[in-house]
């Protein structure tokens, strides 16, 4: 082990009031023993927040960033977005018919799809009206209500393309309809771009099957594009020369723009970012070293940058990423901060690959106006109080 | 999308007996509603599968790798050993003691390593004895039963060196003894050595809090080391000039070698691969089409080459691995392959960043006996039938 400087910098025991304590000797009994498939500990409880309509089978339930480490969203956790509930699915039955402008009409079944050759990739997924309400004033108290409709995974499937290249796309073809087997038959229209390149047929999530609330046992994957554009349950890719229109990419998903037009798919998403921890609703308990953490991430490639601002914007810090980096998943940024005591607020702002640099609230309002509640990726601020309570701000 | 020549290569819809189905239409109803903590499948029912001693908390248990995707194990499934069962602890009412040669012995509670900087990085465990039973003839029918005691998570926690280079390491010091809290109070030797700079206090795992089953609140985490290093529990770290021979270190872990001297402390792990599919007591449905794929780590940082041979390692094809690679963690490698219909005899090797080539099994034998049931890397073999049955064999 080399020796570092650290020490001083850290005075980890003056900064937590550690010494060495002397402790209890506690009597031992044998454990618990192995099993089959494990559990998390009674001690640990964090849950999505949901948030349904008038029927509980339609709405979203959100991760808590504030309670999850490094990039993987825990399956359990993942962020949920759901038209018509979650079907349960025999994959024996389950088929996957690919048809329309193609030279061979294709069905498959999953365990033919899991026969082709695969691939395993870590990408976010993020809902297009994730932190929707910081558009508004009045937003919700902590990054799980507003930030936690986004949730990061290993996915394993097959490349779209191979599969486009076997059916034979026709000339002319530029889209293609995604449909899922939920009860509302939910659709998207899907661009045939060259970003499409990126998509899978994802029939894994984390190392095993897709979890039903996930879209077992198949689902569209087009990384860096909003999650709704990743159908779920997917049994049908209709090739096509025009898209569809369909409720979710016209009544929803698009934004309403000043001049009273529609900005419609608007599907990567932009460079983004978030501080996890201090986030509203937490409480510092005093004064003392902390390690200020957070998410950003962009569905254009690499997050080449996370800084952070204590002045509102004027200076700018830049906080280390957990490397490897992964194009279109979460960065994982971190930086040591010694609180004081004293009311300050906390942003932190992206860069991405492109050079594309988060931009303030105020300049997406000047941008696209007040009307939408989709696809913000506004620099979020938090205010700390001098007693280290921690609430939602819109500014500094 | 650009076009590729795959399709006449894969020959999906011929390889598998692919068309257009007719598909009925099932009556729909409103499916799941959303949930706080989500579950996976009822048709999904992969488990670990347990080894145990005369009593069900000591004994092993083994992740199902023929079927995990990718390299993220699930943490239910990750492989557990375990000497005196889990025990059951409150994380509020844990401790970490650090003492020994050190200048400033410290006592840290898990709230206060949590505020410290921390890491996450993508690493293996592998318990030392994984495939021990490769060294005889009689071996495990399956890739889980002989393979399972390995997996990798996404790892968060705080360096090690931070902790050390804050606690003040005497001159002399050069072993850590790790005791767990467990009802024996598991102890290692773990020698400071340049390798233990990768090494973590860990309190998350793929994104939560570390599993009860992989130390909860708290372990060390030594990439590249033998799995017993990692204490679990971690309740306990004494600084000292030697090793303490503990229980783990004399009468485990260690290889009996044919002069009847005993091989020790032989931590970091080396070069591995198995392929995971086809693999012991599956079966091929028929000749076509396949991807077959597995998995190859090694503890001396990255997999720079997995190859496969079908001919008793006479010529080896090499593999595609997933990118990025990760040091000191599972590289997923695939290769398509067409089944004839004919036996074959199948392995993998691995070769790391050192230049190290996994050696056959008999190399292995006429370096170190018959002796040990530790540390087995021996290019593993799976013979298929005519009819498509996998068996395991120790040689093509």
């Amino acid at each position: 082990m080399k020796s570092t400087n650290r020490r001083e910098a850290l005075r980890i025991g003056a900064a937590l009031g550690g010494g060495l304590l002397a402790r209890a000797e506690e009597p031992r009994s044998l454990g618990t023993p192995l099993s089959g498939y494990g559990e998390r500990s009674r001690f640990v409880k964090s849950a999505r927040t949901t948030r349904v309509t008038k029927t509980p089978e339609a709405g979203s339930s959100a991760t808590p960033l504030a309670e999850t480490y490094g990039i993987i969203t825990p399956s359990s956790l993942h962020y949920e977005r759901h038209h018509a509930g979650i079907p349960d699915i025999d994959p024996a039955q389950h088929r996957l018919v690919i048809h329309g402008m193609v030279e061979r009409p294709l069905t498959l079944t999953v365990e033919e799809i899991r026969r082709l050759p695969s691939v395993s990739r870590i990408h976010f997924l993020e809902c297009g009206g994730n932190s929707g309400g910081e558009w508004q004033t009045k937003n919700q108290p902590d990054v799980q209500r507003s930030y936690g409709l986004a949730s990061c995974s290993e996915w394993t499937g097959v490349p779209l393309r191979l599969i486009l290249d076997e059916v034979g796309v026709k000339p002319g073809a530029k889209w293609i309809i995604a449909e899922g087997a939920d009860a509302c038959k939910m659709q998207r229209s899907v661009p045939i771009l060259p970003e499409l390149d990126h998509a899978m047929l994802a029939y894994g999530q984390n190392g095993e099957p897709l979890r039903p609330a996930q879209g077992f046992p198949l689902r569209l994957l087009t990384p860096g594009w909003e999650g709704n554009t990743q159908v779920k349950w997917l049994q049908r890719l209709y090739v096509t020369d025009q898209p569809h229109m369909t409720r979710d990419e016209t009544s929803k998903y698009s934004d309403l723009m000043p001049d009273g037009k529609a900005r419609i798919f608007s599907l990567p998403l932009e460079a983004k970012s978030v501080v996890t921890f201090p986030s509203g609703g937490q409480k510092l308990p005093g004064p003392g070293l902390y390690e200020i953490t957070g998410l950003a991430w962009t569905g254009k490639g690499l997050v080449t940058k996370a800084e952070l601002t204590f002045d509102g914007g004027a200076t700018w810090t830049e906080a280390r990423i957990d490397e490897p980096r992964f194009p279109r998943a979460f960065a994982r940024f971190r930086l040591p901060w010694r609180f004081e005591g004293k009311p300050v607020t906390i942003a932190s702002r992206a860069t991405d690959e492109t050079g594309y640099v988060q931009p303030t609230r105020e300049q997406l309002i000047a941008a696209r106006g007040m009307n939408s509640g989709y696809h913000f990726n506004g620099i979020k601020f938090w205010r700390i109080g001098a007693d280290g309570s921690v609430t939602n701000v819109e500014t500094a």
